[in-house]
């Protein structure tokens, strides 16, 4: 067959997701970050009382509904906000408004693989910086990097580290370009750069529903920056990009704080437990204020090892295969039970091994 | 504010999609091509049973559900269906993945308006060719233009006709490009080009639910082509683009088939009288195989002014800012009700005019 494809389609290797398993399968999935906890009941009576004309006529372009409530919550002004298919929507969007061939994107490493896929099918140049073992975010060499977009996941995966809001300030006021701070893991995190969106018009801030309101199925995130920086985004933008559903339901669910802090906190407190218990396996774990761990795993295994162990097991975690992972797995800490099992999994394990 | 945004989306003009006023006016709304029927009962009823367990976990990459029953529908392989955001989803993945500066993107003009806007947003070279004037394909000049991307709607928007098998067969066997054939409203029409895909490994047919199943709000439509062709697609797909709710309730409205017929039906037959009562009024129509109608106003009005006194009196259509449309409306068929009231208000405006 011909190729109908760009070359740069052509050498591209596919991001590849988590596995996820048909969900009938039994399954203990802690390998994409979802929340172990359902989403609002607020939001899944909406749901449920959808009416088929809300499904008969075109949704709302800017997805206005949700737009509000996001407004309410996080106190800032509507037309701050754009709402996306998700937040890797936005990172497309952001990708395709800004960069080009000969335009760079530069992010630490390691972080969201997705990241390095859309620059390349957008062939923009990528530069990428290496984080320290300690992950103290490599400010001077991002700033050097010139990067017409810079990425940065806060906190971090797979690390879970936290990038304290001072380092993001001053590589906002040192970079030329867009700075992306994707807090898709906020919700578990002590801190938010939000504010920064208010003093530099270079700064945008990403969310999502999927984590800490339980929606990854629904596909649901959004941008924070000033109107200015949106406008350029919202042309590349697909005309009804938000479902009607997805805009209602996540209306519900982001004015249902409490229920995302009380989730939030009950996840939380098992990181807290899991660090301990992980520890006195000899896990080594760098200090998470997502909803997962990235833990080092103990001399005696090999972490491709214990990770199809666990699978045979039923128990999904994340592997990667990237030199510098290979020693590692990133668990997304799940209900107490799933955790539990978890725990005994790596007992008998490693006692095996 | 320094232009952090690549050259071509600073110049871009973004494309407008109709008015959507908000759903609480009341509107009769023959703007946008909606189906003026409710979904179909089986999909409202699993919409109402989706279970927070779907919308808690992230949902299959490929819609696998969704992508079954269309298999089955259409009898078509499932790995020959690529699900989408809608079909523009589909038509955006098109664009990214064969198109860049240099490469060209043809079609015929007028047309649905979005294959510019995506053409223009990649920076791509663009052909377009003119139809005549009775929208006959202008197959040997679009085989001249050398798209790598050539973009035929069939039925076409705006005006409604049908492009015969045969011209699209051999337009397919003389481009070396991409040919999309863009069924959008093939629910309202006789034929259907779907077994192009089987003869030709550079014909990718688009669908949608938006139009014959009531499901515009859901964003939902897919493409059916070779596995080879869809998996430059997939490259530049978003990894989660179809929602767990579209995917189960598409898939109940997509097995539902004779409730999507009778209601197409339905939209003829108003489809037929309403072009007898227009040509009663003095209107030229153009033979549709949609669910709406181009129209030429009589050439005792303007259509600017019709459009601006039916949007007075709470009836929207659509007037396209062209120089070829300008003496010209798209009409939405509507409800037997809905229909009637537009020829109420356009018998006491044309008689006052």
């Amino acid at each position: 067959m011909t190729t109908y494809f760009r070359p740069s389609i052509d050498a591209l290797s596919p991001y590849v997701p988590g596995e996820q398993p048909a969900s009938k399968v039994p399954v203990i999935k802690l390998n994409t970050n979802e929340n172990p906890y359902p989403p609002s009941p607020k939001a899944l009576k909406v749901l449920q009382e959808i009416p088929g004309e809300l499904l008969r006529r075109y949704p709302h372009p800017m997805a206005r509904e949700f737009r509000q409530a996001a407004s309410q919550v996080l106190g800032v002004p509507a037309d701050w906000i754009l709402v996306g298919n998700g937040s890797d929507d936005l990172l497309t969007m952001i990708i395709r408004a800004c960069t080009e061939p000969g335009r760079s994107v530069a992010y630490p490493m390691p972080t969201y693989v997705l990241y390095r896929t859309l620059a390349q099918i957008q062939a923009a140049d990528v530069v990428e910086v290496p984080y320290p073992e300690d992950y103290t975010l490599p400010v001077e060499a991002l700033v050097a990097a010139g990067g017409a977009v810079t990425f940065i996941a806060s906190p971090n995966s797979p690390s879970g580290t936290e990038i304290p809001v001072e380092l993001l300030d001053k590589l906002a006021s040192q970079v030329t370009g867009v700075v992306v701070i994707d807090e898709a893991y906020v919700d578990f995190a002590e801190t938010s750069a939000l504010d920064l969106v208010k003093r530099y018009e270079n700064v945008i801030v990403l969310r999502t529903l999927s984590k800490g309101y339980s929606l990854a199925g629904l596909r649901l995130g959004f941008g924070v920056a000033n109107p200015t920086l949106l406008s350029g985004l919202i042309k590349v933008k697909d005309s009804y990009n938000v479902d009607a559903v997805a805009c209602a339901v996540g209306a519900a669910a982001i004015l249902d704080r409490e229920y995302k802090d009380e989730n939030a906190e009950k996840v939380k407190k098992s990181r807290s437990e899991m660090v301990t218990a992980l520890n006195e396996f000899g896990f080594e774990i760098w200090p998470s204020q997502a909803n997962f761990l990235l833990v080092r795993v103990p001399a005696s295994v090999r972490a491709e090892w214990l990770y199809q162990q666990l699978k045979e097991r039923g128990i999904l975690v994340r592997y990667f295969q990237q030199s510098r992972l290979a020693d590692k797995l990133r668990i997304t800490i799940g209900t107490p039970e799933q955790n539990a099992a978890l725990l005994d999994n790596l007992s008998s394990l490693l006692q095996k091994s």
